[in-house]
């Protein structure tokens, strides 16, 4: 059983009375009414010791990282991070230890003026879960769910540095070359798109943080919008640092499929199309249409001359 | 370094512009203004099996457990419990004990009919940490920062059980007698005192809820209020199947000592005390009043002929 029917089987029962127009469990965040005008945006993610990230990565990496990618997924709704809690098992650490993890975290949180609130701190194997609350003007959090066939299919950013960089050792003594380099700071220190999905509320009709990878993140929000996708490989903005170092096809399958860039994937009406050029322009931020949203159901990626893409792996997926 | 003064030294800088009047770390939860009427009650609690529940526990008993007594961090504060989030990292788990683990947390939150409202699950040693947010009427909150010398000292129900079952195995097959099986259940279904601290808001000074022992978590009120607090051992109500087992000696410092409980421990000011009584009888509670705040610091525990009492620890630390 994977993460996703686990969830469903047996926790989404628990999720009950949950306002209308709120969201519980099934998208980036949780999105809860408290006040007239206002919403909070909820997430939670753990992180753990040789599963998502290596052993022995530098505990300031390790506390930026962690923190950020949960930031990542409030940026994505179109939220302002207000508060943070962290729950932090830990072995045996020393005191270096916890100054370069807290000195990390601090500097994740600085991003987007978030304070610390709260936490609990145990002995035990490394477990890292930051819990983040965010808050929205009520009604107009970026949701999974808006997307309408004839959508444009955008991406922030470029793709598949991270997954690159996880093909080489992100931890150790060793010298790295500046490309190498280049994509290890874009594993370790991925940057959340506050400005851009908060500009986005009134442009796009549904967002997802790219952290499983663009075609199984892709894959959520065309499920949650009752559409499918088509993605235009050609399109796809391939990080250049990775084309250089694996080529393009090798690069492309990267973008397709690596997660962890936490750049953001949404969708825009065909309306909406020139005031996002504008906002793109404005903001300085690269943007890149990629495909578009269809009737019918899941993901397709489409070649230079037509021909279907088999897309190596959709995602990293636990327990499976 | 133990867990406080690691929090102090290492995380509290990370509590930035937290709203005057607000509360970030240092109390049961913290306590966030969301709008004119209304705050955020806010608590992170992380369980490592082994550490803070015993390998092999059955899951429905994990589950309910480990989520009520967050939920008593939140009922200390006189808060109402909303919304909980999962983080839930456990290695090779079967669809049983899924299940039953859910059922233990779904039966939990039904207490205050709260919501599971999203989480992560992932591959690792079982860890599991429950964030749960609360709402409360802005400025109600009980906090442990209230209590002035001369108001009175109050715990809820009886103390000591949970510390007693934790002397005999609390897993496996082995059958227990009556007594035990008594103690057995106030460790693993503890009653987060709702009624009891939201009727509390308008009467009592300060509150905290008993995990780390009594004086323990008593010492942290008084450090919190700038002042001292003396106990009349007489007066503290011990569990009677705790004397049963182990004498009225033994069971006296297991009361003073032992957490694990999630009664809770208030102060109430010499002209609210008469209203405090009619509460008692009204919610047919049992309250008992076991001493009185001082100026000073510090907790001093007195025998029935006035000589001070040694308590033997004071109260479960991590990183000791």
């Amino acid at each position: 059983m994977d993460e996703f029917e686990l969830i469903n089987r047996f926790f989404r029962p628990l999720c009950v009375d949950v306002a209308e127009n709120d969201i519980g469990i099934g998208d980036d965040a949780s999105v809860l009414t408290i006040s007239k005008e206002q919403q909070l945006v909820v997430t939670t993610d753990t992180h753990v010791e040789s599963v998502h990230f290596p052993a022995g990565a530098k505990p300031y990496d390790v506390g930026f990282r962690s923190c950020t990618t949960s930031l990542s997924d409030i940026a994505a709704m179109g939220a302002t991070a207000r508060w943070a809690s962290l729950a932090l098992t830990v072995t045996d650490a020393s005191d270096d230890w916890f100054e370069s993890f807290a000195g990390g975290a601090a500097d994740a949180l600085k991003q987007c003026q978030a304070s610390l609130i709260g936490g609990d701190t145990t002995r035990g194997p490394l477990v890292i879960t930051w819990n983040i609350i965010g808050t929205v003007s009520a009604g107009t959090a970026l949701l999974r769910s808006g997307a309408a066939p004839g959508d444009g299919i955008y991406v922030s950013g470029t793709l598949g540095s991270s997954a690159a960089a996880l093909t080489f050792p992100l931890t150790g003594v060793q010298s790295y070359t500046a490309l190498q380099d280049e994509l290890r700071n874009r594993y370790w220190y991925p940057k959340p798109r506050f400005d851009l999905a908060h500009r986005l509320r009134s442009i796009a009709s549904a967002c997802i943080d790219i952290s499983d990878g663009l075609v199984a993140d892709l894959a959520h929000l065309a499920r949650s919008s009752h559409c499918g996708a088509v993605v235009d490989s050609v399109q796809v903005p391939v990080d250049s640092a990775l084309i250089e170092l694996v080529g393009i096809e090798c690069g492309l399958q990267m973008a397709l499929t690596g997660g962890d860039d936490y750049e953001i994937c949404f969708t825009v009406a065909q309306e909406n199309e020139s005031e996002l050029m504008c906002l793109g322009k404005k903001l300085n931020h690269c943007i890149t249409r990629i495909g578009h949203m269809i009737e019918g159901s899941g993901v397709r990626v489409i070649g230079g001359s037509g021909q279907e893409i088999t897309v190596n792996k959709t995602g990293y997926r636990h327990f499976d």
